[in-house]
């Protein structure tokens, strides 16, 4: 609520064009949907609204213990609307980590506060969406030093199905995946590492033999290049750098992330809370409007009308 | 041999505006330079050449034990030359690594082939070279499993140092450098991995109090945005695929490939040996001449007039 989140919904709000296809509840006041829509200079049609709880004053443009309760309460409203069946999915607007730790989340990341949330244990997968391609990773927000143990068979299997899965929901209906390999030059044929053999090609030998579209392991210097050529709808990486490096130097800034996996269609932009321009009114929507999308793509293939 | 070599080596003969600042050796017969020559549509001005011995025969666009065998003995006879006094450094064009591992090549990459005939045992890296950009890497051709611990602070300095150099060597009077973290999102202050807390941030305090001006670690996946924005002229990588995501992405098929730390100056463009466009005379020799200009200026940095 401190960052640019408010402005780039009053926006979002007043683009009808983009908003017709969901009927929307915005977890705000009156007054702030009305100070945001100031901010970002539009007229705000009527929309649905529900009050959060009070936890204590913030500021724009500041870190604050009372911003992240705020972030989380809503969250968790959210998730309590799903579960009564009011709402099919959740768009939430950027957050800071800092202020959700300040808060008390103890969770390495928002995807894992969902799920223990929802109390699912299922696999789950950060998946970043660019207009022309999609990834899924294996492990995430985990050190280097532990990557290579925390590569499966079935985790590489998992990420292929949940990569699929969000590919669908975009409307991709056959989509074509590829899986990158975790060592320099795929391992060189286990001179350089033994993953590739032991744990990753097996994977995607068994995502194939599920009837997936899927190939790999591949080194993951070219395979990006090969996957922004257009030759991939979507790219499984081993680590979380792996993809970020490539999707970033791409402009990912302007792209979707989907809490993956989860029972509940969740998506954010991928750009940060920008608090250097908060209440400019400069802040760009087009993120936030491809984030509704998604999660109105991942709603409808959740629950075919 | 078999590749795009001769190809792109007779089109560099052939430009003397770019060969006018070295008097060049060429490791090849005289016939064998004419039929470059003839692939490459150009007339060649008078070259020294040296000819090799014989290995055997072999074919254009195939991998063999016997072109490995050539590729690795021009190799031993132009560090013999340097070791002579008679060349200051040594341009190779690319070489298939599965030809030199036929001909008995047991090393891991040419890198460590070199400072093995050298018995060099300083602190090498591979660089690579993009127009305004230059990586050097803390390790190299090793599985990501033993990454973390190969990483100390010596070795981040003496990345930097290399760095630095090679910068200096190519014209960059005061270069800047930058450090990449190991983790996603550098570790966020321990949380996944403590190697930015235990050894890199304190190798490149080191490599600053050496006199250096270099900053990090930064998370991978935003540095190479700032790096690429022209706010930096090198980037320390942690390991391969760090910088060959990013490099790959940004067209290093273009780029120089410089075997850093060896006593003798030693280039080669990045691209490969291109076996499927041998003999159409359509490879582009830009990156040939580039490797030049970088094994020219290496050569002078070593050695001042």
């Amino acid at each position: 609520m401190t960052g640019i989140g408010p402005e780039v919904v009053a926006k979002l709000l007043a683009a009808p064009d983009v908003t017709r296809d969901a009927d929307l509840v915005v977890m705000a006041t009156e007054e702030e949907l009305a100070a945001a829509a100031a901010t970002a200079r539009v007229s705000l049609p009527e929309v649905e609204t529900t009050p959060p709880a009070p936890v204590g004053a913030y500021e724009l443009g500041t870190v604050s213990q009372a911003a992240g309760r705020r972030a989380l309460e809503d969250l968790r409203r959210a998730l309590d609307l799903h579960a009564a069946g009011e709402i099919d999915g959740i768009l939430f607007a950027p957050l800071n980590k800092s202020a959700l730790t300040l808060a008390g989340m103890t969770e390495h990341d928002e995807l894992r506060w969902f799920a223990n949330r929802l109390g699912h244990d299922g696999p789950t997968s950060e998946l970043n969406v660019l207009p022309d391609l999609t990834t899924a990773r294996v492990t995430s927000h985990v050190a280097i030093r532990e990557v290579a143990d925390a590569i499966t068979v079935g985790g590489v299997v998992d990420a292929c199905r949940l990569l699929e899965d969000a590919l669908r929901g975009q409307g991709v209906a056959e989509p074509r995946l590829a899986v990158c390999a975790l060592n320099p030059h795929g391992g060189e044929n286990g001179k350089f590492g033994t993953e590739e053999i032991d744990t990753i090609r097996p994977g995607v030998e068994k995502a194939r033999a599920d009837g997936m579209d899927v190939v790999g392991p591949f080194p993951a210097d070219t395979l990006f290049i090969r996957a922004f050529a257009g030759e991939l709808d979507g790219v499984v990486t081993m680590y979380h750098d792996q993809g970020q490096i490539a999707l970033k130097l791409k402009g990912f800034d302007d792209g979707v992330t989907v809490q993956g996996g989860l029972p509940v269609p969740i998506a954010t932009p991928a750009h940060g809370t920008a608090h250097a321009i908060v209440g400019q009114g400069v802040a760009t929507v087009r993120p936030t409007v491809r984030a509704l999308e998604v999660v109105i793509g991942l709603a409808r293939h959740a629950r075919p009308a």
